[in-house]
């Protein structure tokens, strides 16, 4: 049986993260993997890395990348002031579906999100990812609100 | 005509926030806005205060607080490295509504999500709020996801 590790993100799994984004249905047509890799993607790594509300978790086996998602830990006033975990990027690797990758992966992210008080987890799932959402249903999430978007064009 | 202002919120506003926070059909339940101002509403405004990608924003006439809402500015490696604007606790006083405060209000909080160089301003509705779902949707916002929570029992 394989062994999964979960542990946060470093440099140099970079362009793994990067490939993992791009080989993706809607990611293709918006991503730049190739090598050297886009300036944009280490800036924005940096920014994560030195942001304590921020965690990019990878799963890995022996010394490969088999997915990641990225946990946004926010501070709000109401229920009496909370903290909410907000969970984006969710990517399992290509060769690695149906493995229960992403199920390990939600279930490390949402015992975290619990160690460090949250009250809620949330996420926004493309309605166009009918198979996303079903995942996410059995893993607890209610699909009670409208994930609304605003593009700068 | 009245004049608005916009700014961040401060420590003296709390106790009229959490006043407009509690006076919302889904939000009298689960506030608690009576004096001494419960501790965990000051914890949680101290949180945002010191994160720089949380602001809490106001909006004032005279020296009255008519709305408020929160903007959390987030790194992600998706499309080549970029940040979103998520926006959550929207309200406006319910004495004021209809006079087009949150409109203002929003638009505030985009062009400020624009200057700080977002890709993306995002947030969810609950699906028990037609009406502003509505009022997103002629901000521009386009309900393409599903918001989905997991609460912790």
């Amino acid at each position: 049986m394989e062994e999964y590790r979960f542990r946060l993100a470093r440099e140099d799994d970079l362009s793994s993260l990067v490939g993992m984004l791009a080989d993706d249905e809607l990611g293709r047509t918006r991503e730049s993997p190739g090598s050297p890799l886009d300036g944009g993607y280490l800036a924005a790594f940096e920014s994560i890395q030195v942001d304590p509300n921020n965690e990019l978790v990878v799963c890995e086996s022996g010394d490969e990348l088999l997915g990641m998602l990225q946990i946004t830990y926010i501070p709000y006033l109401t229920y009496v002031g909370s903290w909410r975990a907000l969970i984006e990027g969710v990517r399992v690797s290509a060769s690695h579906r149906g493995q229960g990758i992403g199920r390990r992966l939600f279930e490390w992210a949402i015992d975290r999100a619990r160690e460090k008080g949250c009250v809620i987890v949330q996420l926004t799932s493309d309605k166009k990812r009918p198979d996303a959402i079903r995942f996410y249903e059995c893993l607890g999430f209610r699909a009670s609100h409208e994930g609304m978007k605003l593009w700068f064009g």
